[in-house]
């Protein structure tokens, strides 16, 4: 069901300056920085290599204020891995599919996420304590 | 000069029990499972896509022991993502090009990963807040 890890998202305080540090420490190169409302977020996609079924990506993830998932998340545990996020062909099969094991879906139906794609949640106590997300690219 | 996402870390408590979850939630199935007493965990790799620069995995993490960094890691934080491991080629290039950027190596020189794989940690303060992880594979 899984065909990639499509990203790591991290959470940071100063986006320009995380992506700064990944570009000169580790030669990644932005695809997209994007503000999301509905997430309260900034967040950068760095490409990290290319596969059959898509690129991966590390996402960095700036909050939008203090009273958004993101800034809760850095005021509780600070800067860090915020979510995992993997690559389906088809994310209403997907969803219908884990649903149906018992795991808790945050997003019932898929909503916007980076680069067009159609990204879900699933509740990361169902997971293993991984907040993880389903994300199908939008050139699928 | 990374390559690709090569696998997440993910602290567990028990692992064959959250082998069975990724299995039969995901479709996940086993690469390997190796005891690492090093690093004091037992660990599996299963496998996400395939891409031209290799696979990626998720890797579950049990401790042999509470006195272990995974142990102690889970008495702190609980299950969750424990690291990041990303893809190089040359993993001594790739730590030497990294060290003369300021970020300090917790392994200075290569050790033994999952897989045959030479892999280095990278500290967590200097990569804000993610324990980074570098893999070159074994066929590589």
């Amino acid at each position: 069901m899984l065909s990639r890890i499509d990203h790591v998202g991290i959470a940071c305080r100063d986006l320009e300056a995380k992506i700064a540090f990944y570009e000169s420490t580790f030669g990644l190169t932005v695809a997209s920085i994007e503000v999301n409302e509905a997430q309260g977020v900034r967040e950068a996609m760095l490409q990290v290599g290319e596969g059959a079924a898509g690129s991966s990506y590390v996402q960095l993830l700036e909050p939008l204020g203090p009273d958004t998932p993101v800034g809760r998340f850095l005021e509780r545990r600070g800067e860090g891995v915020h979510h995992v996020g993997y690559g389906v062909a088809d994310i209403t099969a997907a969803l219908a599919a884990i649903g149906a094991t018992g795991v808790r879906l945050i997003d019932e139906r898929p909503r916007h996420g980076s680069m067009g794609a159609s990204i879900a949640f699933l509740h990361p106590a169902d997971v293993g304590g991984v907040l993880t997300e389903l994300v199908q690219a939008a050139d699928r």
